[in-house]
């Protein structure tokens, strides 16, 4: 057996809209020069266009800052130069005329993003324009095992095939689709890759020593793109590979022993960016195994770390997993404020608290976590979710940038300016949806997700719209197609909700692999995760005065708005509080006929979205075009399946009629 | 790594009760005399008795017929061989005196049975006894893979460590435990073993062929037992081992293929026992992928076999597993019956119809199939359940004998007087509960099951009490434990039926691997078992007048007495029936008041079988000791789950207080 993955679909990137680097000229300094190159090289290859060497004939020049200064005779040239004078690190300002379009990078970062800018949009309008990160660590989590987990798979939680980077316990030998990968992602900005599963087996926990030869192959890679490397750790590293009896944060061995690790991986991979530590999180080990709390676990890994600028990515998903359903008084939702805001002040400057962006894990919706605005004195990054765990699986279209947005815009600290966004001045990270799938994401669409979360890590204030405009366009060339596709996805997200878990109250769905309905699946189980539907009403009080007290963890105005029934929005209703099936929601609709309407329109507008793309059969290449013809199918089919089910459920429970008469099973 | 497996418990054959064989004479014919010679020799190695030639002194005297009735001048022997001489095969009698004990085998097998009787009860009353089987098929079904499934692991529904018979896609080198298994059957008379899983998966379906030299050697070890060896078959093999394009069983070339397999198996195992098929259901294979039916099918594989002696084993567990939730009118009860009926007197002499003893799978609380009395030109076998798949996993003390005797007892058929066992023609077969464990089961309690259910194979008008007690004895020795024993067993599936799924409705098991409670688990799936509950009651309307017409399937009084909502049993009446849950029981109790009364009261039965089993420590064996112990502490746990999961699904459903105001949390 080979261990060759195939080729994969160009993505956003298709080899078209190279052609407008086929008569570029490049002037740079810097390592990533010679990335760009590569590029413009690829490009007359395909293209054979003529070369010419004087800066104001050329179509296209792209330029480092430095260099550029040198060529501001050049009209275009100036006025890009202007531009790019006052960006931070990785910014990049373009000139375009008709005759020629500049590029700037800041730095040779800058140009590579500003020459895939192009890329991804070669009809940009005229002009003068700049782009800046509003965050510099923009980073992906892979969820990659090295060893096929029995129940999780090659990538847990993942829906595109295998890892990209592992196979049978090793390093893949085949690097390709790496390279590929890479690429596509520095084309969107991401400069910061995990490349292992935050869940650590025994095999992955020997990445940082054993298979270093193999994460040295794939930074080696991501460098020629921009982007470090990241290795999530075993917090009982010393321990599983049997170097030390311990792994108390506080034993000096413990200490050095990480401190050996770190030299030895930044020895062979000076760029390495750090660890990423699950700890004392779903049976994973850490620090309150050894009494210790989890500044001291993040900062003894921290100070291994700082002499060669690493980071510790430190998971706040801390919460008991072996909860007891008969106790109401326990809200897993509070859990990671109640472990990590008093730990702020305490942590090293280059601890990265990672929050996931709600307080419970990726439901199609919640509010914001409260942790976000609880550590002013810690370096804090958002976690958002891009493979489709509770969203479909990328089975269902369901594009995520307007969740993203809602999430990242949302005003959580107290003076109301001051956004979710802004807040997370230790980056945006995003656990990835792609594998050795051809078209990388399993569905095709689902491209849409990953690109439209690079844009956001980017400038969180991005209108996410215009960025699946973007992504459109560039995948499918032709206007009719990327209209029809950005109008079948750009409301998928408000369709999957319609249909799946109502009002906020999240999960209801099949235990273990997560997708399709099961209202009481973890109604009785261990994992926090409940609904408390009666005979009467649903729904979670997390009040403060007769629930678990979780509005009171948030900033005003929230901790009072989410605690009034009155003015907690419809959207929320049920994650904040317990109501009769007949409370009337703002909406003007009841509780329980929400329920009945939005799972029927839901599936109704699966329909029209089936409906959609069957017209655009020919205009789309057909591998392509079968693939998400095949998941719209099995979407609606899932569509159907939720509905009827929550239908049936709570009309069996509550005894209320529809009040339109529909067909609901008995 | 070793292949060796460990040494065992000795169950119900401890040393000390080969004692009496240390002084016993043998004279006997047929093969298996050496096997009992054998066991003769071991007791006098560990004995050292002395030796008598002498019939007429010994103390024990083991005799087939033929060789007894030269020695009618022992008085003992006289009585033993008029008791023999109208003995069926595999009978025995036995005369006992002060001085003497005289064990006369029909013949070779029922001097083996006729021995191993004594071992299990060294200090049997004086005078004649004789025992002859009425059930000469008395066959266990391994559901044992070669290769251990993803997620069924190495035995499907084992709870007793791996597969005794197989390791990493091999028949293991070391099959010394499967000898000291042998053993073990014999001892209670079991004379067939289907050796692999029903699930026939590619590895195992090349027993047939490719792994035939391994089955060669398991064949010899339980021949030295009196058991003939079977296989379960793929019946998709032909296409499955690339022979053949089809595995249509119409074809001259398929039943030529399995003629030579056949001829094949027979040329090295000339006792070869048979096929088992489980076709046409939950995705294997079967004649319904040519349009043919399942006479064509078992009549095909009998053909090949009849040459040679063998038998097929055809499964009647055929329905749909992908059946709609919301079509109440299917009725998955109805399939196993409404495939077969129709085909009595179709199937060759050779075919025996395997059928589950009740119409869905193995609840703890069903009523008898109908199928049973269905088919009367058709030789049928009742299928029992050993393995605790849905009654505790052999992590719950659940004696099953008092269920299999009610099942095989009752009196099924037209006249009333022939019971399910009388019908079974083609005798009993159970799924085993025995793996690498070493205690053989898991728990060392279920070890009783395992005897119980031989015990009745062999005659199914046993009192399952008498046979516990007598397995306690054998096994523990001291009467003081193994009265404690008897009485901590003796009525745990009534315990486990009462902690768990009530009336009769069955399932509410976790999906998948069947342990702990999950009310709705089943409840929206394909799978065709359901309970409908809704807020005001519950239960399968299987009735003609107005459900699936499923009663229709039963003879007089059944079909009337089940159709009643007034005459049928509280035991089955949510399996028939829909009821409110005020609907008032024969018991006087309602509904949901008997569900919240019997959950508290079996909780309550599982503290005092802890407690008993507590007051035994010192006088158990310590490992036996500690295992059950922390098995009991385990099922206690879990009764606490399923008592407080039920009651507040039917509290929060219903709305019904508890009559005795006891904690149902919210």
């Amino acid at each position: 057996m080979t261990d060759r993955v195939p080729a994969a679909h160009p993505a956003w990137l298709p080899d078209s809209a190279t052609a407008v680097l086929a008569d570029a000229l490049l002037d740079a300094t810097g390592p990533l020069a010679a990335t760009v190159a590569t590029e413009l090289a690829a490009a007359r290859t395909r293209f054979g266009a003529p070369l010419t060497a004087d800066p104001a004939a050329a179509r296209v020049l792209l330029l480092t800052l430095d260099r550029a200064r040198a060529l501001t005779a050049v009209p275009g040239v100036a006025a890009a130069v202007t531009a790019a004078a006052d960006l931070p690190a990785e910014g990049w300002s373009r000139s375009r005329e008709e005759q020629q379009t500049v590029v700037v990078g800041r730095d040779d970062r800058g140009l590579l993003y500003g020459m895939f800018a192009l890329l991804r949009n070669p009809g940009a309008a005229t002009g003068v324009v700049t782009s800046s990160p509003r965050h510099h660590l923009r980073m992906l989590d892979h969820w990659d095992n090295m060893v096929a987990h029995p129940t999780m798979g090659a990538v847990e939680r993942g829906y595109a095939g295998e890892s990209l980077f592992f196979r049978d316990g090793q390093v893949r030998s085949d690097l390709a689709r790496v390279e590929a990968y890479a690429r596509l992602l520095a084309s969107v900005g991401i400069n910061r890759v995990a490349i292992n599963n935050v869940n650590v087996h025994r095999t992955e926990t020997d990445l940082l020593r054993g298979h270093l030869r193999g994460v040295v192959r794939i930074a080696e890679i991501l460098r020629r793109w921009g982007i470090r490397l990241h290795l999530s750790v075993n917090f009982a590293a010393p321990v599983v590979l049997g170097d030390l009896e311990t792994a108390d944060p506080c034993a000096e061995a413990v200490a050095a022993w990480w401190r050996d690790r770190a030299a030895e991986i930044y020895a062979r991979i000076p760029d390495f960016g750090g660890f990423v530590v699950k700890a004392d999180s779903e049976g994973q080990p850490g620090p309150f195994g050894y009494g210790r709390d989890h500044a001291d676990g993040a900062n003894m890994l921290a100070r291994a770390l700082a002499p060669h600028g690493g980071l510790v990515h430190w998971r706040a998903f801390v919460y008991d997993h072996r909860q007891d359903w008969r106790d109401r008084s326990t809200d897993r939702a509070r859990a990671a404020y109640d472990h990590f805001a008093p730990l702020d002040g305490r942590f090293e400057p280059n601890v990265v608290l990672q929050v996931k962006h709600g307080p419970i894990d990726f439901q199609v919706r919640e509010p914001v976590s409260p942790v976000i605005a609880a550590l002013p004195r810690t370096r804090l990054a958002v976690e958002l979710q891009i493979t489709q765990e509770y969203t479909g699986q990328q089975q269902h279209v369901c594009w995520l940038g307007d969740a993203w947005a809602q999430v990242l815009r949302f005003p959580l600290a107290d003076d109301e300016r001051t956004s979710v966004g802004d807040l997370a001045d230790g980056g945006i990270v995003a656990v990835s949806n792609v594998g050795t799938d051809a078209f990388w994401t399993g569905h095709p669409l689902a491209q849409a997700n990953l690109f439209t979360e690079a844009a956001l890590a980017w400038d969180h204030t991005t209108d996410p719209r215009a960025v699946l405009q973007e992504w459109a366009s560039a995948t499918f060339v032709s206007p009719r197609v990327a209209e029809t596709v950005v109008d079948l996805m750009v409301d998928s997200w408000q369709t999957y909700e319609a249909y799946t878990a109502p009002l906020g109250v999240g999960f209801m769905v099949r235990p273990g692999h997560h997708y399709g309905p099961d209202v009481d699946g973890y109604e009785y189980t261990p994992w926090g995760t409940y609904h408390f539907a009666d005979r009467d009403g649903i729904g979670v009080d997390r009040t403060v005065s007769t629930g678990t007290g979780f509005t009171g963890q948030y900033p005003e105005p929230w901790a009072s708005r989410w605690e009034s029934l009155a003015e907690c929005p419809d959207a929320l209703l049920l994650f904040f509080h317990h109501v009769p099936y007949h409370h009337r929601l703002h909406s003007g609709s009841t509780v329980i006929q929400h329920i009945y309407d939005t799972h029927f329109a839901g599936v109704e507008r699966v329909r029209s979205m089936v409906a959609e793309w069957a017209a655009l059969e020919g205009a789309v290449e057909p591998a392509v075009f079968d693939r998400v013809a095949r998941r719209l199918a099995e979407q609606h089919r899932s569509a159907v399946e939720w509905r009827d089910q929550l239908c049936s459920y709570f009309w069996r429970k509550s005894g209320v009629a529809d009040e339109r008469g529909r067909t609901i099973h008995p």
